[in-house]
């Protein structure tokens, strides 16, 4: 599909789907059949423009993937290899609805790691990714109409998810600080006294996707008993977690929250995201259904890939691999830095993570950064507008920079081609 | 959990659940958080006897497992290092929602093995497992309410997945040549005059799970233009197509009806179930609502998965080890069946099957196999109880008996533990 096609959010209309299926099959009588909720599913701005962003020559500073070139690909071809030569029988067959228990009991390490001490493997429910742990949450908590909370902006991949559950998203507003809590205890208040039912609040506190902004220490146990006191459930997303760079490593919402807290994790930005394991840790009274909802979806996760994750956290030095991730991404995100503060036009700003994948430009007020994106493929770059991490229809004058999956040449170059375009809108604002 | 506490139809109740939770908890206040559907989420019976089945000294007829003993195993290895070592860069990094075009070309070769000539690489979508395209083919086409229509027995799964959207589930009444068409077209005839709005018929019309009946060749294209006439699709999940050891291969209903049947694949009884692999070949005009629904569980099916896949089918005999699976399975089938006429006592009767891993015991009338389970267990034996295999709540007279997983010998005393066991219900009547 063409970019051109693409409406102000980034993502395709509904109607513009119907309008593809009626002229594909002159308004097929099958159309009736097609649930509420099918209305609701788009295609990701990401996901689009990652073909887009194949195109030779290209700079793709839009998909946030990882940089795989760093992991020991020999070796690890190699334990695949034993995995299955010797261990095939299990790896090859069907397993468990939650995961294999050494997994589980491997991940509460990883959590070790980023401050949650308390994790027991009972309790951990390995899923297709964190996307399928936000799925499965959404599907046990969420029915039509109900209302769940998101960072403004938040991961457009679990917009789709929310919005595919006929939810309702309303977005809490962030600073250089995160989510404020003033105003996501006047939203709650505002969307409770209105009637309506508000499931969770889903948020990323380390280096949010896509703005690259961090939860401040001093508001993590707000949110969380704000979000108690209102009987709201926290889902945390934490995929970057591990992967900071500078500042001072802050506990995650869940590590003294053990009751209140759903965290998702994923082994797609300290590991291998082709392989599809992530992670939630549910609290103890709410585990069983989540499990049981998690395996109506997929019966078990993947066993060989499971088994793979297990020798590479028990083999392998992972915790070194995460400090070369580390050293990697801090270069690239240096490198961007000093990209944006050499090009970039007056009147662009820009956030400075302390670690993950993103730095998040804004524009002046009044641009859209949509119609750009045209104008930028074309100058031989590519971004995601902002748009697409809200769930409004309204045009923003945001976007989102990735820095992970390219070289500190490539970012350099890119930025230098992105900052005439921004000017000339600038220039005609 | 122990076996004690799974109700008549072989799940777990959502009382229970409820009940499990409370007392974990004393009644937690998150209990009002759970949606709608979430009540509706059970434990598969097959999979809670798949934990007992484990015990030593046990004979497991409860699970559909496939014999991997005969997979190259080594040679796996060695492919899937040479994958991950040469091309770890694409293998561990995220794909495409839809899943590879390599792998969506081959499939396509797959089904036309199974008589599907016009199957298109563009109209596949790759899921984690057959299971997961059910669970889209759901989210896609059912609001809360609608029917759903499936065969009386039909896969505990499938069950389980259809329950967790709140669908009507009503079952059509089959005979020793598989669903009967008068009863579907008086069914549908019955809902749509009580104003139900019916979505899908599901269907296995190849050695159904559980009871190994195939559907009739002149009963197929009728079958299929009944559902047509009541603007109805057909869900045509064929995971074991492959696997016939005696009769004439039959059509797919999917094969002359491309825009009325869903077709669902399976690598899991052909290859390896734990690389959760399997595939829908959608109608060209619903193709795309169905791809980003399924983008929305998971992002994009396992990449190290789908490339492991595709060496298989491009670098091994594929179709030879078909044939390998075809004369073991028949040899054990044929076990069961002679263990069966040796062992079982007068009163019940047993399907015939001409392919796939399950036979279908009958018990006199008024006899409830659930209870019987316990005893079997203590004699030795698994099996699983028929209730489990419809959504009614109703005690059965039936029991469903795998040959898959088991050695000949192994079958025939299984068979030999079961007998008495029966017996002595059949006595007590």
């Amino acid at each position: 599909m063409s970019h051109e096609t693409i409406d102000a959010t980034g993502t395709l209309p509904a109607e513009a789907i119907d309008a593809i299926e009626r002229a594909a099959t002159s308004a097929h009588r099958h159309e009736e059949l097609f649930s509420d909720r099918a209305a609701n599913i788009r295609q990701s701005a990401v996901r689009d423009v990652f073909d887009i962003s194949m195109r030779p020559g290209l700079v793709s500073l839009a998909g946030g993937s990882p940089y795989l070139q760093s992991l020991p690909l020999e070796r690890l071809g190699a334990t695949a290899a034993r995995i299955i030569a010797e261990d095939g029988l299990t790896a090859l067959q069907y397993g468990t609805g939650q995961g294999t228990l050494e997994l589980r009991t491997q991940i509460c390490d990883v959590m070790a790691a980023e401050g949650i001490l308390d994790a027991l493997p009972e309790n951990v429910v390995i899923t297709a990714g964190s996307q399928s742990a936000q799925d499965v949450a959404t599907k046990v908590f969420c029915n039509p109409g109900d209302v769940v909370l998101v960072e403004d902006p938040t991961y457009v991949g679990a917009l789709n998810t929310f919005e595919s559950y006929q939810v309702q998203v309303e977005t809490v507003g962030m600073d250089e600080s995160g989510l404020v809590p003033e105003l996501l205890e006047a939203k709650i208040a505002a969307l409770q006294l209105s009637g309506k039912s508000i499931k969770f609040l889903y948020t990323i506190p380390n280096f949010n996707n896509p703005s690259g902004i961090t939860l401040a220490k001093e508001r993590r146990q707000q949110v969380v008993d704000i979000c108690r006191k209102a009987n709201i459930l926290v889902l945390e997303d934490n995929p970057y977690g591990l992967l900071r760079y500078s500042g001072e490593p802050l506990p995650p919402l869940r590590a003294d929250n053990a009751d209140d807290v759903i965290y998702m994790g994923s082994f797609s930005k300290i590991f291998a995201p082709g392989l599809r394991i992530g992670w939630a840790l549910v609290p103890e009274h709410l585990q069983r259904r989540y499990y049981l909802a998690a395996e109506s979806v997929t019966l078990c996760p993947p066993t060989l890939n499971q088994m793979l994750v297990s020798a590479y956290l028990r083999d392998y030095d992972w915790k070194g691999q995460i400090e070369t991730y580390r050293s990697l991404y801090a270069e690239r995100c240096q490198a961007m830095l000093a990209a944006l503060k050499e090009f970039m036009p007056a009147g662009t700003t820009w956030t400075t993570p302390e670690g993950g994948f993103f730095v998040w430009v804004t524009l002046p007020e009044g641009l859209d950064t949509y119609p750009l994106l045209h104008k930028a493929i074309d100058a031989g770059v590519v971004f995601i507008p902002g748009a697409a991490f809200t769930p409004s229809d309204e045009p923003s004058n945001k976007l989102r920079l990735a820095f992970s999956a390219v070289p500190p040449e490539a970012i350099t170059e890119g930025v230098r081609r992105l900052a005439p375009v921004l000017q000339e809108a600038i220039a005609a604002l």
